[in-house]
């Protein structure tokens, strides 16, 4: 199976993953898939509700998308019901460009997250978009790594800090966004910045 | 025609502009490419070589592509010969997943700048190929960026700040790059700072 095809490649994929519940609940958030030259893992926090459910079922699915509304989305709200599509059962993202449905081996244990080694199931391959390289589209995603970094921190000063850099992010979408990555910043600076 | 079909999007579209002088000499530069609703730009300042050489031909070829290392290269070194190609008597790089070339009209000037509004003219796909969002490439641009400021400026605290700024990328890319994005930081860290 050639997963590369889909747009994972080496190195860290940000990609959006979508889990079932053992009773059928699904849940999507954004996480990055590792690759190495032929394999493929995935770290998962074990307060996440990504780990309870690969836990329950073993199985994940990585959503490739460059809709950084998705990504908004998925890390700070519940998907609605109308994004999701059926793979074999398993839920997967209709906007997305591509599906793989990984099974999940447990790799690594610590006491904070666990390590799972992939291996592919099933892969579709929904359409080849092109996109050039925008610098808007990459600021949102490290602004929404740094949204959820504000949310676990208490420290006043740390919290300003995280507050500037989001606005540096902000200013890099504002001159070179298009109109998905200003709503997505739009939601991250409704949600925390005012 | 189609522009979006080549991912030349809403936003700024950062591409390698290829070029030729009226002697015959070609060139090539990492550009962003501006898209309004329905309309195309491009900035050029007016000591760049890629200014010039729009003033003489009125034409620029955009080549879309995600290889970050012919970025840096485009950015620091001659692209060697080897890497061009040729589309209606135009130069255009050989690895780029597609070609647009556009006729280039002068739309406003300042003294640093030219303002050119673009008319695409030749539009060709070599290959629609997906690829997932990986924060390593974003971070080679963001330092190439960084790096080209770095060339420009003499205040030595400025200089530091830059440096600073270049580590933090440097780290984005040894986690989350693949050996390209990984490949593409070590011709800038070689260049600038060591």
């Amino acid at each position: 199976m050639n997963v590369r095809e889909t747009g994972i490649d080496e190195g860290i994929s940000e990609v959006i993953v979508t889990t079932r519940s053992a009773s059928g609940t699904f849940n999507a958030a954004p996480i990055g898939i590792i690759t190495t030259t032929n394999e493929h893992f995935v770290k998962l926090y074990k307060s996440s509700r990504t780990f309870i459910n690969v836990q329950e079922t073993k199985k994940l699915a990585a959503n490739v998308t460059s809709d950084v509304v998705l990504f908004v989305k998925a890390a700070f709200d519940d998907l609605g019901e109308s994004h999701y599509s059926s793979l074999s059962g398993f839920p997967v993202l209709k906007e997305a460009n591509s599906w793989i449905i990984f099974q999940a081996a447990l790799a690594e244990k610590s006491t904070e997250y666990s390590l799972f080694q992939l291996t592919p199931l099933t892969i579709v391959i929904n359409r080849k978009e092109l996109k050039a390289i925008n610098r808007g589209l990459n600021a949102v995603i490290e602004a929404t790594i740094l949204a959820t970094r504000y949310l676990r921190v208490n420290d006043e000063r740390e919290k300003e800090e995280l507050k500037k850099q989001m606005e540096r992010y902000a200013e890099i979408v504002e001159k070179c966004g298009g109109h998905r990555e200003k709503e997505a910043m739009g939601i991250l600076e409704k949600k925390f910045f005012k």
